[in-house]
């Protein structure tokens, strides 16, 4: 699987007291994969705070500071053993919430000998943390389920990304599937008139968004060749599901003749995707995917290309999107969009986000 | 031919606000030499504009601000066909005049969806663009000629370079060509002390700084062994023109005895520099050049080995002057320079530049 | 020998008002080993001054400005020859005192060409520059003699490095070899409890800290063994002591039951570490250090291996501080460090440098 070795990233700590102002908080935000975190240390920067996320013997997932408060050594260069991680300087020792465990060579560990901890949980092999408006502050709801990587009629593979481009642009590119004629006509593109011209349906629920395109009698693209014996046409829908911290997208396709297009029961071909997204810095963010298919019973082997060519493909998008971060500083702010009818959807998550960060600029916290 | 791939130019959009002060405007400058733009869209920014340089279907050179106005995308990552550019993420197409023509999906294409143009002219195998005080404004002069791309009697080559340093930097380093015996001995530079003794007179001719220096029985360097069967000494001559937005070096050698140095109408060996310098930012350029030279009857390959040279002679100064720029932020604007004899010329093209930005910082727009 | 290649420094000439404030200045510090400067100019940036150092045709080191004051290209560009050092662009000629000596094509030499010149003394094989407070101010002092480069008795090998850390924190690691056990356990390091647990005695005489510890009964580390036959356990002693500008370090092991550990004549295998570390910027520095070994009777090439051992070491602490000090900008001056036990040594010299900048900020130059 595709996976990009993730940069240190600089958190800008004037930036962090202002946290508030750029990133909804009292939020689960993906950290990862379980099988991202094994038997060393990981280091990874989310919404500013640099973080190490580390097992302990029992196997839990634990998050802390990723700073020795000895002398600043990142913990994410240190070692993991049963009670915890210890730093690869002077080897102070850490448990799950924080606290210095030992001090070689010293009988007394100061009480202040602690570092941050970060509420962490790990479920449906995606791990999730808490990101608190206040420090330490108990998570006051659950992570979000995400059924598909354990079902069985889906096989998953699993990719994470770095990018030098805000959050948001991702959520821009997601939810508007309009660009794959232009973007993606070696994978999963297909005729752009016929991406372009597809009924769209934008509905919002809460502060989650939904997008429905429904394109019946479209050429099968590469991808969707490469993974069933679509005949000729075929009836393609993407349905793309906004929440605040990833996106769901269920896009496939079924024989015309078949299945009704818009029937959640429908066979055919399936791509599930999952695209964790979360903040780095405000500049810079990680992107966290995977995607979950169906096996044709004569292409069993489908699914290994379906995973990557969806690598491939989301690789074109991060081209495109650090190209278009990178221009947006060059022309900087005064520099305005012009929105187009493909935009609707994503102009409605911008809103969601926009009101949340209203929302914890008015409230006391 | 030598070409380096011109990095993504991140311009200052503060410093955009403030171009009239550190660039001559209302004047035509280099963007490129026409075999640059073929089939693809070029990005390059010149004097801090974004520009993307494309041609339509008739061959027609046409540049543009290098974003799309929908989600800033720059156009240069796009395709072009036949009536324009295409942004390569959502298929909107742009003119020439900058106006979209098309946004795919979607029937009307609002007022508002259009981008910034550029006057460009195509003559002489040189793309030139106009470089207005005011957004928009009309040329009020035609670009200049320069005749010796197409002179049956020269064959030239074309090389382009970015350079870490400013503009200036280059003029200060062609209108002092004393500095061939220091920095040039492997190609066209031959003995030093001859190098800074030689005659040199500077005149000007309104904003036009004219160099001459002879060198008569001077010993061949090797670039002028290579191309021409000198016996033994021969008599050489320099003349440099500093215009604006270019130079023209005119310098060659003949064998002793023949033609009188001074000469317009002298044989024996030339080559005709054409060194197109245009401002990236504040502190960074392109430089365009092209170097036509004559072939010897017994030696009719020479001229490859002339723009060979010429390529590595050019590479040598870039080495210098980005190692002079480098050392002067580091020692910062308080460290003065000290004149010599042979920066008379320089020194004259800066009077003429800063008479520009001086009179353009009076003048009303 | 290890030797890395030191990139160009850019320093912050507005840093340069206030050296006085982060660098103790009256101070000789290393500019690096006699056998960095050979035939050719060396460029170097010390306490955010760009110097070149370079031989005259006597052999006599000497120390400049490193920028030409025509057209500021770095003098370590250039070439040298027996009078000076020749800017590599018009070839004006300094020498050791800065004065220009020639300028090609010129007969008059104008007094105002000239560039700062440094005191400099080669002195045990060591290169010493002399920073002042006020520009062109005499040394008050002789620079430190460090013996061990010329005892017979010793073989030594010498390694340069950059470090992108500011050199307080060099300081810090060698102050306290506690560090040794979690960070070098393929050469130097050994039982990590055996290191932290080991008495240690901090004293101070004047401007110098000493910091002995003794490990009686170690299991003899990879590099012990490599250069030394001890049969099975050692009685190991680490004698640091700090002096502004450099470090002591006499290190070593004898077999037990022969020669007291504390004992200055004692035989056994010696290792005598120097370590010259001078500020480049106010977050970079130069590591100059030696190691001077003794050859065992039967194992005459250990110091070859000591010297490997010692530079992949030194290598593993750059690691380890770099990785530090990317971790205090990211958290920024607002994280605090806790004090553990072996912080004792590293403090003392703290408060040496902080004395020495706080007399300076309150004395009159």
């Amino acid at each position: 699987m595709s996976s990009t070795v993730i940069p240190q990233a600089q958190p800008n700590t004037a930036a962090l007291a202002t946290n508030s102002k750029h990133f909804p908080l009292d939020q689960w935000y993906v950290a990862g994969f379980s099988t991202d975190v094994q038997d060393a240390p990981v280091g990874r920067t989310f919404l500013n705070h640099k973080v190490v996320l580390f097992r302990t013997g029992d196997g839990q997932i634990a998050a802390l500071e990723d700073r020795c408060c000895h002398r600043a050594l990142p913990l994410s260069c240190g070692t993991v053993e049963g009670r915890g991680v210890r730093c690869g300087y002077h080897g102070m020792l850490y448990g799950s919430n924080g606290e210095c465990l030992e001090i070689p060579g010293q009988d007394r560990v100061p009480a202040k000998a602690k570092v941050k901890s970060y509420h962490v949980r790990e479920q449906d092999r995606i791990i999730w943390i808490w990101m608190p408006r206040t420090d330490g502050a108990e998570p006051t709801m659950q992570p979000p389920h995400y059924p598909h990587h354990d079902d069985p009629r889906y096989k998953f593979g699993t990719g994470s990304y770095h990018y030098q481009a805000p959050w948001q642009l991702i959520h821009d590119n997601l939810l508007d599937l309009s660009h794959l004629g232009y973007v993606h006509l070696k994978t999963i593109g297909g005729n752009a008139r016929l991406h372009m011209n597809a009924p769209m349906s934008v509905s919002v629920e809460g502060d989650m968004v939904k997008v429905v395109r429904s394109m019946p009698g479209s050429t099968p693209p590469p991808t969707y060749k490469a993974a069933w014996p679509f005949t000729d046409l075929c009836d393609r829908w993407q349905e793309i599901e906004f929440h605040l911290t990833h996106l769901r997208i269920w896009t496939g396709a079924v024989e015309p003749g078949t299945d009704a297009i818009d029937d959640p029961l429908r066979g055919g071909f399936h791509m599930r995707g999952f695209h964790g997204i979360t903040p780095e810095t405000e500049n810079t963010c990680h992107y966290f995917w995977s995607m979950s298919s169906n096996k044709h019973p004569e292409m069993p082997e489908n699914i290994e290309a379906v995973i990557e060519q969806t690598a491939f493909t989301f690789d074109e998008d991060r081209g495109v999107i650090e190209q278009q971060h990178a221009n947006m500083k060059a022309f900087g702010e005064a520099a305005e969009w012009v929105d187009i009818h493909v935009d609707a959807g994503a102009n409605r998550a911008r809103r969601i986000v926009n009101k949340l960060l209203s929302q914890q600029q008015q409230e006391p916290t």
